[in-house]
This record gives structure tokens, C-alpha cells and sequence, in this order.
């Protein structure tokens, strides 16, 4: 099934994203355009304290309201995800943590984007100085596990990376403690 | 937090994307740009038959390779999310529902796009005709729940919106069926 790319261009670059317009031709001499949002990748952590997980509430522009989802922040040129992780946990909620473990990756929205989201459990928690980005303001919270399975069920919690992170955690948590 | 817009431009205009800058400013006086991806919305639908859910796989261009999701699709202009439904589980699998409960919605990439993805779930269902899409491929198979839940954990699906979905089946087929 696959689709083989003809011809790209890029016709908009913005800070963050860029757009690629491929012309892609499939083995049965289909020939078709896609518009492919060029994103440098995503991580989102999971940070657990032994009962709870830490959360943060933002501003969400593209959604025009404020969300609650894990901490997470986009990879920098050229940064190796678990440093993004690292960074991005101290600089959103003040945590470091002792251990990690790689969880699921994932695409956010395959139709039309390359962005791929990396999950991480981080535990073994202390607290950490990092430097926020002034364009985020953010509120940290703690969520119990159930409560966060509930968040999810009762629409407090809106954000596809999260629902699938705290999935994943329902049901890792009591394997990823025993090893 | 909230931020205001003082200004939106439109710098690039595809086929099912649009692209929108947006000058903005905190309450406290922050400026900054935000890179809006604008999208229609989609719809997931989680097609359950008793014992099994619909899947399909197919080639995710952005992504380079094929994947397994959820039959899924985008809004057509003014179209109901739920008639979108009704649309894509006969062109992708060729099925009909005699019940449709609402599931969750989230948001599939809130730091950078507005797509507002509603889940559904179908049962009861039978043979349909839809009208394939020229421009998807696609192959449709069957999968248990526990089969489902172990592909999210060992890696064969990669794809959010499933992964959120079938999360929601397991904690919900069990009220949604004896409703």
C-alpha cells in the first residue's frame, strides 16, 4: 500500500512546524497529493510520585481554552527525546527524576503529521530547578491515578497524548514497580 | 491564562489544512506567536461486534509506513460528526450500526492544531455498501479486545486516536452493553 513520493515542496515555514506537499504515486499507478505537517517530534511524561502522577493546566491556544495534560514540550534541534524529557520535567513542574523508563511512542495525528510523541515513566522524584519558557504559563497539580482514569472518562481531561499516557500507566504501573 | 488575539494571518491554505499565525497577549502583557494548524475535526469509530473490534490498515504518508487504527475520517464542510460516522464505517469496512453511543473527544495535538477528534461506538451492525475513497487504501481485519489492548502494549498500534479508543472500550464495554 505503500505511496512513493514523487515530488515535495515546502510551501509555508513557520518556527515550530513546516508544511511538505508530496506528490505520491502508489504501485497500482495511483497518483494522489499529501499535505504533511512536518513537526520535529514530542514528549510526554508521566511523573510518579508513588501515588499520584504530576499534571500541568495550560493555556491551549489552537483548543481556545485551558487543558490538563502530563507535562510534555517538543524536541529541540537535534535533542535525543529522553534529554527532552529531562528538560521539560524540571522546567514544567520543578521535579528530576532518579529513574526512567521508556514507554509507547506513538503518532499524534498520522493523516496529516510526521509528529512522533515519546512516553516516559519518570519516578523516583526530587525537586529541581528549571528555567520556564516565557511563553508558558502553566499550573501543576497532582492527580491519584484513579482520579485520573476518572478525568478521562468524565471529559476533564481532553487531550489525546494523556488518555493515552494514563492508559498505558493503569496498566504498567504494577509491572514497571515490581522490576 | 488565557491568551487573546490581536491579530491572525492565514499564510498558507491546503487542501483539508490551513495554516494560522496568531499574534497574541496574556493579561499580564506577554506577547508571542502562536502556529495554528487548522482542521475540520474527524471522527473514530470503535466497531464492535459482540466479540470483536474493526481495524484497518493503511499507508500513513506522514508517518512513512502502514499502521492499524480505528476506521476513521475527516469532516466534510458543515457535516455532523455523527453522520461523518455513519460515512466512514461503511466506505472503510463496509458496515452499518443499528446503535451509536457517543465516546469521548479529545484533542489530537492541542499544542499546535485545533483537530477535535469524536469517538464512537457502534454495534449491532451489519453489511453496508459505502463509496471507497480513490485516494485510501485500505486493508480491514478484526481484533479482540484483549488482542487490542495487547498491540497498544507491544507496539503494533502507534496511532493516538486508537490507542485513547480502545483504552475507553475496555474500562466502557462492559456499562455500555448492559445499558
Amino acid at each position: 500500500m505503500e505511496e512513493r513520493t514523487r515530488r515535495s515542496t515546502h510551501p509555508w515555514t513557520g518556527r515550530r512546524i513546516r508544511i511538505r506537499v508530496d506528490e505520491v504515486e502508489r504501485a497500482d499507478g495511483h497518483r494522489t497529493t499529501r499535505e504533511i505537517v512536518e513537526h520535529p517530534g514530542a514528549v510526554g511524561i508521566l511523573a510518579w510520585d508513588g501515588t499520584r502522577v504530576a499534571m500541568v493546566r495550560q493555556w491551549r491556544h489552537p483548543a481556545g481554552q485551558n487543558l490538563l495534560e502530563i507535562p510534555a514540550g517538543t524536541l529541540e534541534q537535534d535533542e535525543p527525546p529522553a534529554e527532552t524529557a529531562r528538560r521539560e520535567l524540571a522546567e514544567e513542574v520543578g521535579l528530576a527524576a532518579a529513574t526512567w523508563l521508556d514507554g509507547p511512542r506513538f503518532y499524534t495525528a498520522p493523516g496529516f503529521c510526521d509528529e512522533l510523541m515519546h512516553l516516559y515513566l519518570a519516578t523516583d522524584l526530587t525537586a529541581a530547578d528549571g528555567e520556564s519558557d516565557p511563553d508558558e504559563m502553566l499550573e501543576a497539580s497532582w492527580m491519584t491515578l484513579d482520579d485520573a482514569i476518572a478525568a478521562v472518562d468524565d471529559g476533564r481531561i481532553i487531550d489525546a497524548k494523556t488518555i493515552a499516557a494514563i492508559g498505558w500507566l493503569a496498566r504498567r504501573l504494577p509491572i514497571a514497580l515490581a522490576e
